[in-house]
């Protein structure tokens, strides 16, 4: 199977088809750290990532952005002393679509060396 | 009494005096649209700013973050799709600290124009 964070994002509309179970199963082991965590009856990928400060999460968080904004797929990220925690799902078919597990990966890509 | 906006952080230590109900009542004020939310019995300023799209909540997001080095006092920060919802309080103290409403003030000042 071809890399996932070697992969495009395809343009999303309503009717886009989410993700099945059999690809989520294919996916994961690419994205190992990632869960899905359904909030408000949404499935969304989620991970958190440790740094060593606060200066290393804001660079990080500007780094996802910067991909989001390329790839114009857009995550939330919350950005503390330390932490940083990204969450990828595709509102318009209110779930995971193939898209969101590309973003997974390509964020983990982003990781500083130092931090892996 | 001198504007918040153009104080500095002092340094804050365990022992350090959280701000008094009487100070809480000055200092509001001139953050109106900042509100005081209890998380985990902890009292934090919080704001939701709106902006335009994503490289908008991106930048500001980057802004409010270097401010945080600047002053060596550091909010959480939640970054979405044209909203950035900051909230800030003293870990140290675990509460509110008179920094705190310094950076509210702060951060205020650092809104883009075209979105005040």
């Amino acid at each position: 199977m071809e890399r996932l964070a070697e992969q495009k994002c395809e343009e999303c509309h309503a009717s886009s088809t989410p993700a099945t179970d059999e690809e989520i199963v294919q996916f994961r082991p690419q994205i190992p750290d990632w869960e899905i965590r359904t909030i408000d009856g949404i499935a969304r990928l989620s991970r958190t990532y440790r740094l060593s400060n606060f200066a290393e999460a804001l660079e990080f968080t500007y780094r996802i952005g910067t991909l989001a904004e390329a790839e114009w797929h857009h995550p939330v990220i919350l950005t503390e002393w330390g932490k940083v925690t990204v969450q990828w799902w595709t509102r318009k078919i209110k779930g995971l679509h193939r898209n969101d597990f590309i973003m997974a990966a390509k964020t983990d890509a982003l990781i500083p060396q130092h931090e892996k």
